[in-house]
């Protein structure tokens, strides 16, 4: 990634793109503990906050539907975004920073995404515009500071106009003006409702949009309409006057532009600040523009806000021969897991699966908070050890969208983010617990007794509408069908709990037992010849097998066999071998193969994604993790690396351009259908919501390093690819923090603190203290 | 509105307009049994279809809300539309026709408004682009015909691309491509569900949308992305090449752009037809082609679509003085009275009141349809009398949106829709149809007797959430809240129920009786001194009385008063004054004042639309009809002629250009708070969907020229305003023609085929007869 078009700055803290043309889609996103924004080298943004629903204040300009995060959002110019045109008074030249809506060629284009802000700096005209964009930690609120300087070397006149759209408010009511007294643009909107009831449900929503201007404007528009005119949003008729109209939009469609008509002198460079956002009253209006709007206000703001950032920056610090690698897991894996376990992708109603996943990866940013998400998770388990289809998070959430669909799985990420959480932290006083008249440890047994006898006269574990990843709707409806995936899954959770129950001082006996059932089971119904089929329908129909022309083989089946032990050493090869040969592809191994082509109606939904499209075909990184995890567990590290490498993008600049992505994320899937549709495979998805971040973290610190907890200690023993002579690490655990430094010497050691350590356990773990690991590799 | 901006052509049936600017938001709408479109001037395009409830084929290029339709859409360049760039392949030069999205100063243009197609002729770079759309009877298609004119007197290379961008399909799965075989581009995707029954739900749709090409493409591209490019929409990256470059769209935006590579000679012109929309599958989309596209296809279908809107070409032709009035009421009047009638809104649910009063309307084009109509209705009354919220139109259907909230005023309908019927057809038979076990009157006395007992104990009848047109639903949600307007309403309702039975040999003395309770409970506790109040809350709070600063004067409650007999000669004149007063605006009469300026949440939804928008002051035209018809029922021609002439679109040009709207509907408002908001008031709503249609033309029948049937024949009476000298009209009733002239000599008289009628009534009406009316006017 020597190259002029990207490359890590600050120590790879922050990535630097310098064409808004060559990854059109990529961007970088910000959040904090009530909003998210996510912002695209180009200008447009999509921000979300929670009151308590996730809501939004810059809308699209037609009436949007509410739904989940969706990949591969399409822009277009009329698409929220935050704009700034500039236009030359003497000669009537036009640009916009960072690059839309004008699209100008511009003379340079710097996008930066940091770790705890979003920056552009433009140059066009001989003028410079700099933007920069924070957040605060608990206020929904976006910072913007707008420097322009003067480059010409002579005095220059010019006029620069935010230009903030705020969209389609509501369908009911929406208006805009520009009020003296708060110094800024206020929209207003009631959200639409119909039932009464409604009406007291919203009440307390921030129903305005503020820009709000630290230095008063020289004129403003509040009409999009008006600023737009005939000249079009690439040259808006507003701007070829002298000075913005003024105008209040009435059910207009608002947008907030304020203008600023400059006379800079040569190299003068002049600061303006703003603020955007949502807003209940003038009063919060008022206090929001006292809190932040001022130099020192963003400067505490910013300093707070790295705080928050720094809070979440995990246990793990490395030094490889991959200083691209280094800049990922250092500085942004572990911020991608920590937004999902801070902010739980602003949701109110995370699906179980992905909550207790989002938590697994938090035990190795904030254990304490892994606890509390577990307790609370086995708050809502039914009575008869059911996990429900989604975790409330807020009085009066609901369970909506997907989680109104019945899935069987769930009960199984208990004991796998249990695992991680005591690996972690030891702290095996949480099994004692009380929830709801039951401990934790009864009901793990609730949940895996729950698996036990949710399966049908084979043994196998029922899918229902779904198991993991939601595409799975049509195998089992009837009740019948059955999930390979689940069956293993199950059992590999069993084990899991089996061996915290033993670690404990309670018998897992039972559990390995059940599990031993199923992997039996799996064996008997579901061994293919070379993998484990991925179900069996309803109507008995076995499916993901050598037989099936699409839908061959699926990943998921095999990692957890893996993982479950149903897999003998025989198999494990067998199927290692079908995967690299069926599912790795240049952009990383995919779910399954080859990609449906049409309906097949007794699997699902995953048929109907069109090849190159998310599930069907795709490279989805969540269960490539699975599989990378079991391949570092079964000591593969070679092969694990090798995908685990894939899943971030890049190296190469060719890879850059193929994905469209910074590598600031790992997205919930690269495209797949390689063979089919190469011009769109390995596309990013451009979605940072993924449980991928978890998994991929703890790869990174339990396998490629080799430094997992456990009852006992730490247990040591990193699995380095073969072209790698040395890696060094520094790993946070329990208090305790270890300095490992693994060298490749052909004879295998592993020394503490200068002393061998034969078995790799480091015992007696002491809070406080500095342990050096010193490790050869044979 | 002898301007060369806007005129009348081919004596009122088609209007034209000549300038894409002065009213972007003016257009025209085409409808048939199973879709609708509407599209504006500029190019920009509306459509649903039925399937069974309300699709697009054409969508934002965003995940867009499913929502009934909105009044004051708003525009953006990535809106659906259906544009045509041509560029001169000389010179490079482009436009788009009709004018989106290059926005082009072209030469000339001229956008005509049919009833039977929608046209657009313009001319740039000496070129001439004709487009015009028609639709097909039966069929969900658009037929473009697209013709190209060389007028530069030279040899011209061009290119003509028809671009009609598709959208976002669905967030589950979207493609496009050009099908050599079918002959266009086809774009497939399979309609978004979670649940498995909605997938078997969703089996049938028409999940592609295809452009047909009647003549083959030199060159294609199925991406909007790739299409639009850096250049935007306004100038196309993709037409910046020789040819387009024929790409797939695979979880893309998909659109429909073709390339025809012309070459011209001086004088010469071509024609390109396609045929886009909806289909189900490949031998749908070729049958499609069969039918339709071809020169004898597309003639064959406009003489068919033209026989079908003739159809509903309603019972009356007039001539006054006003010839752009003549030209509304004699073809578009009627045109808009039978889309709703024919199509109930492309609704699956429609609320009871629409279904009714649309209805209504129908009794004046096709009366069988408002008798099915009745009889379909009553068929979903409720055992107590009640009416449900919507009517169900087909099996399956559900109530939706606005039908889950309680409304009390359902009831009222029946019998208005019923006297319209009878008076039209004398068809008392109907009253002995047996609906469910009971007769027709049967179910009208069980209406009214629910009416007469859904009253508080001061007598007065109860609001719930609701009562006509939705937005006051907070004067009574608690169960105790009244409404004024219902009150007179049902009062009304009952007596005209009571003069049915007694024209049908009933006693309605019942009923009147009731109606009088009704009417004195009004007068008790809601006069006001000069007028009726709107209601009274559930916290005992009179309200829309001379006391409110903001909501003071409702108009409905004046309206029906007068029509329910409750309001007194001397309360009458003080009522007329009030609304004179405080409602008459210059753009018509408002359907209250002041505006609120602030949510009363005593009140509801009516206080939080802003002023200026929709219900909240605005000139609610299905309120003005009220108005205007009870002034005619009561004789006050003059006044009630001219707010029915402000309800239509214009006469003289700065009225066009404030409503920026054609005369080919009324729309459901134009927008009020004249002295707040001067700027925007008197805005067209452009939304035809509204019950104002029905009653404006019963008011031109029955009022102006006072053509109205009653059990013994037809009522001659018309009121003609004091300009007027002179009315001549046609008349159908029951199959007989009424040739009627009126003319004002000062000496009143009515003559029959010249004989002296001096009951003004037409006994005893032969079929097939044709009457001669000789009205003079004193």
């Amino acid at each position: 990634m020597t190259n002029t078009l990207l490359g890590p700055i600050a120590g790879g803290e922050r990535y630097e793109l310098t064409s808004p043309t060559a990854m059109p889609m990529a961007g970088g996103f910000l959040w904090n503990r009530r909003m998210m924004i996510h912002a695209t080298c180009r200008g447009y943004a999509t921000a979300q906050f929670m009151q308590p629903e996730p809501a939004k204040y810059a809308h699209a300009p037609n009436l949007e539907a509410k739904t989940f995060m969706q990949p591969e959002q399409a822009y277009y110019a009329h698409h929220p975004g935050r704009f700034v045109y500039v236009k030359d008074e003497e000669t009537g030249e036009l640009f916009s920073a960072p690059y839309e809506p004008v699209r100008a060629k511009l003379d340079s284009f710097r996008f930066i995404a940091g770790q705890h802000d979003l920056g552009w700096t433009v140059e066009h005209l001989g003028l410079r515009v700099e933007l920069v964009l924070g957040l605060p930690t608990d206020d929904v609120a976006e910072l913007w500071e707008l420097r322009v300087s003067n480059l010409s070397g002579r005095a220059r006149r010019i006029s620069v106009v935010p230009y903030f759209p705020i969209g389609n408010m509501s369908w009911m009511n929406q208006s805009a003006e520009w009020r003296a007294d708060l110094g800024g643009i206020v929209a207003n909107c009631v959200t639409p409702y119909q039932k009464v009831a409604d009406y007291f449900k919203n009440l307390h929503l921030k129903d305005k949009t503020v820009l709000l201007c630290e230095r008063t404007p020289d004129a403003w528009e509040a009409r999009q309409s008006a600023f737009e005119g005939e000249g079009g949003l690439h040259n808006p008729s507003a701007l070829q006057a002298e000075q913005l109209a003024g105008g209040d939009a009435r059910y207009e469609t608002p947008a907030a532009s304020v203008q600023y008509r400059l006379s800079l002198q040569a190299n003068e460079g002049q600061v303006l600040r703003f603020l955007f956002g949502p807003a209940f009253d003038d009063a919060e209006i008022a206090q929001l523009r006292t809190t932040y709007l001022s130099e020192a206000g963003f400067e505490r703001t910013r300093q707070a806000y790295a705080a928050y950032i720094a809070s979440g920056s995990g246990c793990l610090q490395v030094q490889t021969p991959d200083a691209e690698f280094d800049n990922f897991v250092n500085h942004w894996l572990p911020r991608q897991v920590f937004y999902h376990g801070d902010v739980n992708r602003l949701s109110t109603d995370p699906q179980t699966r992905n909550y207790l996943q989002d938590n697994l990866g938090m035990a190795y940013i904030a254990p304490q908070v892994t606890r509390g998400a577990l307790l609370h998770a086995l708050s809502q388990q039914a009575a008869n050890g059911a996990m429900p289809d989604g975790i409330l998070l807020i009085e009066g959430a609901e369970l909506k969208y997907i989680n109104q669909v019945p899935h069987t799985d769930h009960c199984v990420w208990l004991p796998v983010c249990l695992q991680a959480y005591l690996d972690e932290t030891g702290d095996f006083a949480l099994l004692d617990e009380v929830v709801n008249d039951l401990t934790v440890a009864e009901r793990l047994d609730a949940a895996m007794a729950w698996l036990h006898q949710d399966r049908d006269a084979r043994g196998l574990s029922f899918i229902a509408q779904g198991d993991w990843c939601d595409p799975m709707n049509m195998v089992g409806y009837k009740g019948r069908g059955v999930s390979g995936w689940l069956t293993v899954a199950a059992a590999h959770a069993m084990k899991l709990w089996a061996a915290i129950c033993d670690a404990s001082g309670r018998s897992g006996a039972r559990w390995r037992d059940a599990a031993g059932e199923l992997n039996a089971a799996a064996n008997r119904h579901l061994w293919d010849g070379d993998w484990f089929a991925r179900g069996i329908t309803d109507d008995d129909v076995k499916f993901g097998i050598a037989a099936d022309k699409e839908g061959r083989i699926y990943l998921n089946p095999q990692a957890w066999a893996m993982l479950s032990g149903a897999a003998s050493e025989a198999q494990r090869a067998k199927m290692i071998a079908a995967v690299e040969d069926q599912l790795e592809t240049p952009h990383g191994v995919a779910m399954f193969a080859p990609p449906y082509s049409r309906m097949r109606d007794d699997v699902g939904r995953v048929t109907q994604k069109h090849p190159g499209s998310a599930e069907n075909g795709a490279v989805y990184n969540h269960a490539a993790s699975f599989y990378i995890h079991a391949l570092y567990e079964g000591g593969d590290g070679e092969r694990a690396f090798k995908l685990l490498r894939q899943m971030i993008p890049g190296p190469d600049m060719a890879d850059y351009l193929q994905r469209g992505q910074l590598p600031v994320f790992i997205p919930n899937y690269y495209r797949g259908a390689h063979r089919e549709y190469p011009r769109t495979a390995g596309r990013s998805s451009q979605l940072f919501n993924t449980g991928t971040a978890a998994w991929a973290y703890r790869c990174v610190i339990e396998g490629l390093c080799g430094l997992r907890g456990d009852a006992l200690g730490l247990r040591v023993q990193p699995q380095l690819p073969a072209g790698w002579d040395e890696l060094r690490a520094r790993r946070e655990l329990r208090g305790a923090t270890f300095h490992l430094n693994v060298r490749r010497t052909g004879v295998a050691s592993v020394k503490l603190d200068g002393q061998p350590l034969p078995d790799g356990l480091v015992r007696g773990i002491e809070a406080g203290r500095e342990y050096r690991l010193d490790v050869e590799l044979g």
